[in-house]
């Protein structure tokens, strides 16, 4: 990762630019890797004159020997459940990802996952590649294979979302126990006693991770979680529509429930508006900001963060792994639960009155 | 690209595999290689023998010979303009592409180009790495630097999106001029006659496609386009907020407008609903649709199409001009404009009676 080898063609054409530029032949070549112990008018002036002499570093070979190509990886799933109205997530946090990536001349690639397709052997496949320096994964699974292919395979990366496969690895995740509680706390407080929650359809960790805290959040107040009141859903508009057709069809309505997924909240809202439901007046709704919460109507009551810096601290994290980088990101933390705020809205107004 | 070349010790694997599976090595190698011509049992079969046997074939060697990966990039552009609200449009292409390829195991990755950097450079440095079979390139600018890189290179591609660098490249576009012609005949037979237009803020061909046919289309009514009502946008809700504000600064304002890009609406009609105007009412309105255009209301009269449907042309379109795949599109047109459908909403119901 560190020291680059080279091809003798390369080095030929490095030699020349040294000798046509009167500067060392290690400042070429640490100039041409992007180093950031070249000065950027050294820089520029390498740079210039490789383009004017026509050097072209063979990556394809270097990829090959050593697996130094300046590109990341990042891994995300996608399929018609997941990104078939689009995403407004993973794009978000992109920006913040590049924006710490161009300091350093590494670009970012996204490896789109079919939901059709195995993680692993997905990710298998592209290792065998060798096209990537260093790999960023989502949608991390209770128990994850990839964690382990990549550890032994001693390829860089950091997770954003955690897993109880461990080797070690840095890792990013919302801090989805503290929504839990916070959302708890907040609705038990207002008197709701039948609290539902929901959870992904899939076996990714933060659904274990959620349910959990919300779990013992309720027992904290002498509250049982009711598994009737655990809805499992696509994190889509569709999913949020077929929570809100179930919830209405039970005997026993819930007061109140939280939804952990993003746009799931506009689909929930359309079912409970069909059926003459108000949230904030009828029963109490918090959920997850996303850009399409500013057109829900009472204004839904949900737990935002900046997603382009949790893609800089993403981007970071990895960096400070990777042995080329880390001298800049001395102080990063490998592990890293990251805080959403509470954005007060209406979807949550009511207030129980215990009798 | 048609047949693979494969190293010693790849071939040393081929050869155990066909004595342990008693099958041709000619068949193991074109099971390994995804050829459709291979029935689905024996690939099974092919692939589970070269798991359990632990063959591996070595990919990054095969990139470096002869260029093929098995991968195919998609160029987008990134960045806080771009896709910092997330992406609506990108994802559902993905879904499409990523059906088609599914097929013949090629794996899409998506290529992020911020938009601070000059998208030839970045994909000097993609091709240079040489990790893709085949390339899509979307936001095409007028004159394309890109087309003639790929032609040289000799890299098979397709573009979505037309441009005036002519390389005999195949390419994908929606019908932008359809879009324009269908807009203004609308709104002059409901007797407009001041119809300001969008256009996005950069070089990008769709902007001159779009102002070239409303201005044409207006002329075959006897009507000019006003320069003045011409607005430029950045593609997001902030740029449509911007021509709200500016339009209705206007002292002579327009009575109608078409929108060219999706989000643009939701910023623009809400610099309208701030000054108490009202689409539909006291001004007509056509734009594109998007997942938010449900939230708009008055409903957004616009123009639809599947984007999934999309990305399946474009990836077959592409696959036509590869030699290992074109056999399965031997009928894919290398051109295609795309049609987009009006769907008939609330937001240009004013009529303009003429005194």
């Amino acid at each position: 990762m560190g020291g680059q080898r080279r091809t003798h063609s390369e080095m030929k054409g490095i030699r020349r630019l040294a000798q046509h530029l009167d500067i060392s032949i290690g400042t070429v070549s640490r100039a041409l890797n992007g180093r950031p112990d070249v000065n950027e008018e050294t820089r520029r002036r390498v740079l210039a004159a490789a383009k004017e002499l026509g050097y072209v570093a063979n990556q394809s070979g270097r990829s090959l020997r050593q697996g130094t190509t300046n590109i990341i990886g990042f891994m995300m799933q996608t399929g018609a459940e997941i990104t078939g109205q689009g995403d407004t997530f993973f794009m978000s946090v992109f920006d913040g990802v590049q924006a710490v990536f161009a300091r350093h001349k590494l670009d970012l690639v996204a490896l789109l996952c079919s939901s059709q397709e195995d993680p692993a052997d997905y990710l298998r496949r592209v290792v065998a590649r060798g096209f990537a320096d260093g790999m960023i994964l989502s949608a991390t699974q209770r128990h994850d294979p990839r964690v382990e292919l990549l550890s032994e395979r001693n390829i860089p990366f950091v997770t954003l979302g955690r897993t109880l496969t461990d080797a070690g690895q840095p890792w990013l995740d919302l801090d989805f126990e503290g929504m839990a509680q916070a959302s708890i706390d907040r609705l038990v407080a207002r008197g709701h006693r039948r609290i539902a929650i929901t959870r992904p359809h899939d076996d990714v960790n933060l659904g274990y991770v959620f349910v959990e805290r919300c779990r013992e959040a309720l027992a904290s107040h002498g509250l049982t979680l009711d598994e009737d009141l655990i809805f499992r859903s696509t994190p889509n508009e569709a999913g949020g529509y077929q929570i809100g057709r179930d919830l209405l069809a039970l005997d026993d309505r819930p007061t109140a429930i939280v939804l952990i997924n993003e746009t799931i909240a506009i689909g929930f809202y359309r079912a409970l508006s069909e059926a003459g439901v108000r949230p904030g007046r009828d029963i109490a709704v918090i959920g997850r900001y996303s850009p399409h919460a500013q057109f829900l109507s009472p204004s839904l009551t949900c737990f935002q963060l900046s997603l382009r810096d949790l893609g800089v601290a993403l981007a970071e994290t990895l960096l400070a792994t990777m042995p080329a980088f880390r001298h800049h990101y001395p102080s990063t933390t490998a592990n890293t639960l990251w805080p959403m705020e509470l954005v007060e809205g209406a979807s949550d107004a009511l207030y129980i009155h215990q009798s």
